[in-house]
């Protein structure tokens, strides 16, 4: 087992990756009374994979846990969704030495934690997460919400939870598109942080993709280590957690476009760095070689569903739109050499539609 | 104007107190940016009186502010108005940089302070607290909610303001009982902390009643500094902070067996610190010149509503219940003499018995 400290003052805490983690949970909860209630929410598909066992532990360990399940999908993360939640908790006695565990993938994670972060104005909180995209993402830094109907992840709260436990057998039931969708954002680490840490996944892509659980647990690990380092110098996304966001301009874009439907997270940050890759190239900042190879790598991952029915200009509008809720004066994250970030503002928009372009030619 | 810090690390912040202040809220504003948007969360009779008067000094000094109007009442204090209030935001184009201003009171600003906490992850709030109540506690602390329909402030969050702007000139319009509820609170800070301060506003219960400016500016600052004291130690309620509930175990039971309705919260912190007061005396921490001394004070406020058709098996069940959530062993704050707090878990039910219906006797 490793583990990963993210350090945020009074609210740092640890992040644990190894195997069968989910049985050895009573360990890590001896610092919590014996008899308190636990609180799963989760959903059926993971729930009726991993519930039985989890609950038969916590019980053995003297805790009371029972569950509440969210049904699969971006839709139910939602305020009713919420709302049901908090009256579940009230229904079943819960109060402040209660503890939420999620598990799940990034909507369970997303969803429970927000109702951790406000009922009773704030009660402890597990991430167990279940999906190799919330174990190196949505899991940690404590980003927690719902989307109101007029747009994603408008309603929300930062909250960290008061550790976050990755078990890596629960990878092996993953769809494989999902554990790709998954591979993204891990690819993305090494890019925006530590170019030794790209040569390693590079080298060792289809190890990974054998979900080979020691290789798992030092790439997870250094997902989380970077993703830790950053926020522990920005929890509340000021400036530099905003490298986080590498290939999420354009990603976040065409989810959007896509009306989240037919393409993940994963892919479409996927064809986000695609993008941010060959514009610093464009710019200067990148240079043919490094492009060439790091694209190779993340088509290497799979194959991206066909996105060339999406027009560039819904692509923009939508980029705008982004932009504007977060007041971000058109910034894009770009590579200067592997490993290393650079701001970017006001790009061209011919540019941007000349990258498109290329990505969608796959070239 | 008098200004009180509450000391908080990253999250400090300022209580300004003064007459006309809505007319200088501009200069307080002047670290934000021009043209920043600032959305105004009231009710409609406070924002008749001073709406036009808040926007108008916003615009000339180069604002943009909008108003949202939430209907008067606790039965508004809701996850509906809580939605209705971010729809109406993303819908002007609100974003990270967009203010939050709630003027009105505790409802309005419980509610606006949520909002606050929870769009965008959370955006700047500033506080403008009409009521007395408001003015010495629920603007002041960071606890902010809604009420859910199995019970009273089940859902919330804990959010500092970016400050608070107190203006006195706002208490004129208040009417009498509502200006009274709030005294009781006012003088539950000298009981739990200053002697002196309780002293204070023995001998000037007429001149505050008067609502003398120079009076209410020394008393309203003194219990913004004495509530920022406290919690600047205890932000979240671990321990120090619930001597600020002294009277609310007995006051929340009463509200909830009134349904919240025919006795204000403040009157009914009357009567719970009545109680404490006398289980105080009987538990031998207080003499009865100070149960006498304190009690006559109290009283002398105004006259409390009936309260003789409450059954006491009633009351005990509600501060139960209370108790149960809080997950508080049946712990009452007691006063060891004037100004002193101390902790009394587990209190005889027919000891309680006994002091509620001394105080139905008014004696």
């Amino acid at each position: 087992m490793k583990t990963v400290h993210v350090n945020l003052g009074a609210r740092s805490y640890d992040i644990l990756i190894g195997r069968h983690l989910l049985e050895r949970l009573p360990e890590f909860l001896s610092r919590y009374e014996r008899g308190s209630r636990i609180f799963v929410v989760s959903n059926p598909v993971v729930f009726e994979l991993y519930g039985a066992g989890l609950k038969d532990s916590l019980q053995k360990a003297g805790f009371e846990p029972t569950e509440f399940l969210i049904p699969d999908g971006e839709q139910h993360k939602t305020l009713t969704t919420v709302e049901n939640i908090y009256t579940y908790l009230i229904a079943q006695g819960a109060d402040r030495s209660s503890l939420l565990m999620a598990l799940g993938g990034g909507v369970t994670g997303d969803v429970a934690g927000f109702v951790a972060a406000t009922f009773l104005r704030g009660i402890p909180l597990i991430q167990i997460p279940t999906t190799l995209l919330a174990q190196v993402d949505s899991s940690v830094g404590g980003k927690t919400g719902v989307n109101h109907h007029l747009g994603k992840n408008l309603i929300g709260a930062f909250y960290q939870p008061d550790f976050v436990s990755v078990d890596l057998e629960t990878l092996s039931s993953l769809p494989e598109r999902q554990f790709n969708s998954g591979l993204y954002e891990v690819i993305k680490y090494g890019l925006i942080y530590d170019a030794q840490f790209f040569d390693f996944l590079e080298k060792r892509l289809d190890l990974l993709q054998g979900r080979e659980p020691e290789v798992l647990e030092t790439v997870i690990s250094r997902c989380c280590e970077i993703k830790a380092e950053v926020i522990s110098n920005d929890e509340r996304e000021e400036d530099l957690r905003r490298i986080l966001n590498f290939g999420h301009t354009f990603g976040h874009a065409l989810e959007a476009a896509f009306e989240y439907q037919g393409v993940t997270h994963g892919e479409a940050v996927g064809y986000g760095m695609l993008a941010a890759l060959r514009l610093s190239r464009d710019l200067g900042y990148l240079d043919t070689v490094d492009l060439n190879r790091v694209s190779r790598c993340i088509r290497a991952i799979g194959r991206l569903p066909n996105a060339a029915g999406v027009p560039f200009q819904e692509l923009l509008e939508a980029m705008q739109r982004d932009k504007k809720r977060h007041h971000d004066d058109l910034v894009m994250i770009l590579l200067k050499g592997i490993g290393q970030t650079v701001f970017h503002s006001n790009i061209d928009e011919h540019l941007l539609a000349e990258a498109w372009s290329h990505v969608l030619l796959g070239s």
